[in-house]
C-alpha cells in the first residue's frame, strides 16, 4: 500500500509518499511543487498540474489523500485559491487513474496522533518520530502532507472514507 | 475576436462564443457542460475538463472570459466547489494556450447593459436583445456566459483587464 498525501496551495504544496509494507510505514519521498505568484493563475495551475502528474509518475501510489473542504474561511479569497488549486490535484489524479480519498482535520489528527483535539505541533512531533526524522519536515505543508499519507496508509485497507465528500 | 464566456459551476457551467466582425457582436454558440453528482468530484473535474476542451477545440476562440474571483460567500461550500471547477476551466485554457481573462460582476454589467448596477435581469434582457433571441437564454448560466463572452469582445481590443488577478 503506497499512499501520496498533499496539502494543496497555489504557492506551496506540499507532497509526500509512504508505504506501508508489514507494520512500519516507511517514507518514500517528500517534497513541494511551488509556482511563481508573477505567473497569472491559469500558468500557475498548469505548473502544479505537471509537478504533481510527476510525482504521481514517479511514485505510482495506490491512493491519493487530501484533507477534506475547509469549513473555515478566514481568508475567503485564499480558501477560493487553495480550491483551484485542490481541484488541479484531483483532475491529475483522476487523469492518470489514482482513487482520492479526504480526511477532515480531525479524522487525520486521530489516525496520526490518536486524539482529534492534537494541536499541529503534536501531529508534526508524531510524524517526525515515526519516521526517524532529525528535525520536524519543513515546511509545515510537508509534514500535513505525510500526516495525510499516514492516515490514508492506516486506512487503507479498510477505509472508512472513500470517495470525495 | 472570437471570445468564449464561460460561467463556472461543478454541476452546470455555461458557455457562450461571441464573434465581434466588425461592428456587431454575434452568437456562434451556446450550451453547457454538465456532470452527474452522483460521480466522485475527481471524476466530475475529469468530464467538466473534457467538455470545455472540446468547446475550446470546436470554437478556436481567441480568449476566455471568466468571472472574477467571488467576493461572497453565503454558501462557502458551493464557492469552494466552483473554484475547483473554475481552476479546471482555467487549467483547460492553459493547456490549449487560450488566454485567460476575468471581469468582477459591476464590470460585466457596465459593459453589457451600461451601469454596473444593472439587476441580473436587464443583463440577461440586453444579451437577449443583442442577439435577436425569442427568449432570454436558459440556463442563467448560459446568458452569463454570454454576457460574459460580450464583455470579453467589448474590452478585447483594448482590454483594461488581462490575466487573472
Amino acid at each position: 500500500m503506497r499512499v501520496l498525501g498533499i496539502d494543496p496551495g497555489l504557492g506551496t504544496t506540499g507532497d509526500g509518499v509512504v508505504e506501508l509494507a508489514g507494520s512500519a510505514p516507511r517514507l518514500q519521498e517528500a517534497g513541494t511543487v511551488r509556482t511563481r505568484a508573477r505567473d497569472p493563475l491559469p500558468q500557475r495551475l498548469k505548473s502544479l498540474y505537471a509537478g504533481i502528474c510527476e510525482v504521481i509518475r514517479d511514485c505510482q501510489p495506490d491512493l491519493v489523500a487530501l484533507e477534506d473542504l475547509y469549513t473555515e474561511y478566514r481568508f475567503p479569497r485564499t480558501a477560493l485559491l487553495m480550491a483551484h488549486a485542490r481541484g488541479t490535484i484531483c483532475l491529475a489524479a483522476a487523469h492518470l487513474e489514482v482513487p482520492v480519498v479526504s480526511y477532515t482535520p480531525g479524522e487525520v489528527k486521530n489516525a496520526v496522533v490518536g486524539s482529534g483535539r492534537a494541536s499541529k505541533l503534536q501531529v508534526q512531533g508524531t510524524v517526525q518520530r515515526i519516521f526517524g526524522l532529525p528535525a520536524p519536515p519543513e515546511p509545515n505543508d510537508v509534514a500535513d502532507a505525510l500526516a495525510l499519507a499516514l492516515t490514508g496508509c492506516y486506512r487503507g485497507g479498510n477505509p472508512l472514507v472513500v470517495g470525495e465528500r
